[in-house]
């Protein structure tokens, strides 16, 4: 059978299990990645799993997301990063050094290789020829203790793109086009592979833009080939030996095939307040906004901050817009101040902020309630921005920068039109200004036993988990809708970031944006735990782990729903909470919140894979559900969860 | 009588008074500076007088403080003033902009002008041969509207710099010698003016961080002449055509004389916590550091910067060590990035925050709990920074950036000498990068009139204030020391900064570093209102008038000290509050908090400024205060404060 890239990379790399879609496999894990506001709790689970030093060929922590330090947390975190990184023999990046997807891609990225990175963006570096698979921080803590990942085997979606962008679009209006297409759940257990003879024109960092804003598709990951444009980009930044080409078979076959003519796109947007409510922009112009933000890892390209800069050169921005670039990496920066974009940009009335995730996960930049911003990240979740009410919109670069100086949603076509402007030639540089001084490489073993980790105050340690009890009541202390995203579960922002490493605090942020109450509700009923129910696509965006173990600590221990999203059930599952589905979606009209459930012979029904039968004590109603745990998992959520199972293997080993 | 350049300025604006110390005169203001942080109460003051449109010749708001946008408010507050400003005749300078003194210096910097400032550091434009004085923002909404500054003649100190700085050495160990020799209240009721051979050396910019940072000395304002140094510096902006000469007269007075000889000066640095805390580096070295900021107002030149650059380049910061950098104009931001020396900064590890006040008011880049933050800052109060704990040293940007590169603090001099390095000859640009399109110009008025100050739900608006009693008893709820800054009585910082329009939520955070329970405690005193007792210096820094008026919010209606730093003093008379002067300083300590203290007769004894008798009725004795308020100023503290006065007068009228 003709191979596909997806199917080649799983293949030499499988541990075990087929390459059947909804099997579990196994795959060998060789690099991973974790940043800051998740990577606290990973080195605390490595010390938990008491592993001595990464087995992986690379691992990394990056310091991107929590960069404001408003107050001393931030900065004892990046300590605390820093220490445990050197102990344990990780690659530590420095704050200010840029987010850890593009930053990855040009210092680490090797074609052919696996990687697990505890960020849902992670399949960025897909866009270099790898399997990148955004997963919970324990998972993460497992693959660089040597084990494998686990996942149920997705299906492959090829897509297959032809022809040649038009001026004024760009590749974030390919990934736009797919939600337009397929909206926020379209890609759950899916793998999506680009083909065809539309890649050519297509960067690497043009594809880093598509795979990594698949996560928004709820897309396992997305995979792009190795050819010429990879080997460019290792050529670039000095590491063209790294280059292997690993190309599909001619006539791989794909489970689903889909095309895109790229000559056809125009460009794009995504209304507030979901990446899937695409529009084009030509619908919503003249919209007045308040912001425009550049950067993010959705557009962390040099190009994706020249073009906007070619376009407002000489321009001034409108007086009611902030403009503001976050730029991607350090390297990114300094190459962007050599050809003088940044300055372009300054001069125009732009805020250039340091290095880092920034505004894209409500570190800063919010907007006024109710006023537009425009941005060129991945996700306007509601609240994420950082305001309450917000309005953000998603959209390329072109549009941002056309907004920008005009004040109101610009269709970049008719700007240029307007103003007699040609869609600017960039001048690129061929080689990029490498410094790889700023990245701490890992010590070695005997220097890094010697190195402690220095836990500030911040820092909690993991809660004790119990087993999950046979039979127990409890009440259903939250009914929520569709697509429940993990901000809204356990929101990022400057508030609740700062205590990412402190799990009791973090706990007092759960689900406030949609009902202050239940985190102080939850603590009451501590004795009995409790569950929530939800709708479809429940917990998706953001990989964040919190968003079980925080909700965990609170007592939550079954959440029912009608669909998970990928990494937010494997979460659930790692720290002991049953993810049920329902057999009959309609049996989710029949709860109502603070109906109290009852659940009898659990250990048996999961066991044994059966449907569970749940009784409703408060309506004397009951209901089936189903779960998707494969017997490795049943046998942990028993356990409390995946950490006291590892550790009691390690003792009886 | 040959008359200095001080003498000078007053006697051109001189509207009323006798320039004898002691004496209150009144004099007109040409140009008025507001920030954000300060701003939005001036605006809301503004209406409160009922103003039409501006009075003076140039009067700018400034966004500077509020940049970091974790929420909602910042933004709000920033469409509140934009137009707010655009209502009343302002200009106004969009975030990012840069900092208020510097961008004030090159765009609006006229020598032989007045200005007041809601920002302490308004002395800065001294540099030009301004006179500029830091005020309460309700002096500054008076001076808007057209009325002349009333201050209490001070003392002219006049400084005789001779020689010329050795290399390693820079504008900022001048003022850290004068902080060395005289501590923080040494400038008290003093206009310290710079003359003599050794100004030949020094640039507009350089005489910029030592005006800057006459705050610090407890001065009224600094003054340099203009000359030759700021025709070259208005030349390289573009505005040559504003330049006028300025000098003192020959063998000019000064109330008191003092030398420096520049060539005696070495690296010099303020341990924490005081701005005075002064020591040679040398004395310190070795001291392990964990951030290097560099920046701010008091050291915001493209020379601070560039010199920075210089000494890193092509080497790289300690892995340890934080090295920020916070660029304090746009314009200079550019010109940097044209000079390559952001480049430079930013491959050596530097975070490049974007252009504004940021740490230096606890806005973000606050250090770890102990660790060692060095930074070119104007202040080091306890917890400014964001960090409660902090240890905040101030220095020269040699000194920063030779500390960066070791990872402990460094003698720059060593450090050459280390290193092989010679001191950078920096290549400035004669003509700085101008553009003055971010600065959005004052409305015509038929256009103003149209314009509605955008109110978010965060600006609170004033709190009625009621006449003083004449007989009264309240408890002493809070017993301080000497040197209490305005950052303990009202703190800045990320949590409490956004609040700045809100007074009933910012007065929850009043005196909180000191005392958590104070601001309950005056709750629910409030019906009888309470007493403050300080000693030496009271309410030195920042100008804030939220200082007085969360105070007076909370029922705050007399402190008694033994001294007071002038801003604060004047904040509390605007807003009602009676600031009280032990006769005997030991009297200070026979009060204990807690203590019920007895005033009657109070607007006899006012009026007729006599010595009041107080009687502490807990401790059953007596005690003897003074006051220094003039007639008009005894006549607004018994009518509540200056706004009911003026609204008064205006009813009246």
């Amino acid at each position: 059978m003709a191979a596909n890239v997806t199917h080649k990379l799983i293949e030499s790399h499988l541990v075990s299990g087929e390459l059947k879609p909804g099997d579990e496999i196994a795959i060998r894990i060789d690099q991973t990645l974790t940043q800051d506001a998740t990577g606290t709790l990973v080195m605390q689970e490595l010390e938990a799993l008491g592993l001595d030093r990464a087995q992986t060929e690379v691992s990394v922590q990056y310091v991107d997301h929590n960069l404001l330090q408003t107050d001393e947390k931030n900065a004892e975190d990046h300590e605390y990063l820093r220490t445990a990184a050197q102990h344990f023999g990780l690659w530590f990046s420095k704050p200010g050094n840029g987010v850890s997807h593009p930053t990855h891609m040009q210092r680490f990225g090797i074609p052919g290789k696996t990687m697990v990175g505890s960020d849902s963006h992670t399949p960025a570096a897909g866009s270099l020829g790898m399997l990148a698979i955004g997963v919970g921080g324990l998972e993460v803590a497992v693959a660089i203790a040597g084990k494998p990942l686990h996942l149920r085997m997705p299906e492959v979606w090829g897509v297959r793109l032809e022809g040649e962008l038009p001026q004024w679009c760009s590749a974030k209006d390919v990934i736009l086009e797919m939600l337009r297409r397929h909206d926020v759940k379209g890609g759950v257990n899916r793998i999506i592979e680009y083909y065809g003879p539309g890649l050519a024109t297509l960067t690497a960092m043009d594809r880093h833009v598509i795979a990594n804003m698949g996560a928004e598709l709820g897309a396992t990951t997305s995979v792009f080939p190795s050819d010429d444009a990879v080997r460019e980009f290792l050529r670039a930044e000095g590491r063209e030996d790294d280059w292997v080409e690993l190309l599909p078979d001619d006539g791989a076959d794909y489970d689903i095939d889909e095309t895109i003519d790229l000559s056809e796109l125009e460009p794009l947007i995504a209304k507030p307040s979901s990446p899937g409510n695409v529009v084009p922009v030509r619908e919503v112009v003249g919209e007045p906004i308040a912001q425009v933000v550049i950067g993010s890892s959705a557009n962390p390209g040099l190009r994706d901050f020249a073009i906007a800069a070619a376009m407002v050169d000489g321009r001034q921005t409108s007086p009611a817009v902030s403009f503001d670039i976050n730029p991607t990496s350090r390297q990114i920066l300094a190459d962007l101040m050599s050809m003088g974009a940044t300055t372009s940009l300054v001069m125009a009335g732009a805020r250039i902020h340091q290095a880092g995730c920034m505004g894209c996960i409500g570190m800063g930049q919010a907007p006024a309630t109710g006023h537009n911003s425009l941005r060129t990240m991945p996700r306007n979740f509601p609240g994420r921005s950082g305001t309450k009410e917000d309005k953000v919109w998603l959209c390329s670069p072109e549009t941002a920068a056309a907004s920008a100086l005009t004040g109101v949603i610009t269709d970049p076509r008719e700007w240029a039109k307007t103003e007699g402007v040609d869609y600017p030639t960039l001048r690129i540089p061929e080689k990029n200004s490498i410094n790889t001084a700023m990245l701490v490489p890992p010590l070695e073993p005997d220097e890094a036993k010697d190195v402690e980790p220095v836990k500030g105050p911040n820092i909690s340690g993991l809660p004790d988990l119990e087993p999950l009890p046979d039979e127990f009541e409890a009440p259903v202390l939250l009914k929520v809708g569709d697509n429940i995203s993990t901000d809204e579960i356990s929101p990022a922002g400057a508030r609740a970031l700062p205590f990412r490493s402190n799990i009791p605090k973090l706990a007092a942020f759960s689900f406030t944006q949609i009902d202050e109450s239940y985190p102080d509700r939850a603590q009451e009923a501590d004795e009995t735990g409790h569950v929530i129910v939800g709708g479809d696509n429940y917990g998706q965006g953001s990989s964040r782990e919190h968003a079980a173990i925080a909700l965990r600590q609170l007592g939550l221990r079954v959440v029912i729903a009608k669909s998970f999203a990928r990494i937010h059930w494997q979460n659930l599952a790692n720290f002991g909470v049953l993810a049920l589905e329902f057999v009959d979606a309609d049996d989710y009209d029949s709860i109502e919140q603070d109906d109290t459930l009852a659940f009898t012979n659990l250990q048996k029904a999961l066991a044994e894979n059966e449907p569970i039968t749940i009784k409703n004590v408060t309506k004397d109603t009951t209901f089936k559900v189903c779960q998707r745990l494969s017997p490795r998992q049943v046998d942990y959520i028993l356990a409390g969860g995946l950490i006291p199972q590892l550790t009691r293997e390690a003792d009886d080993g």
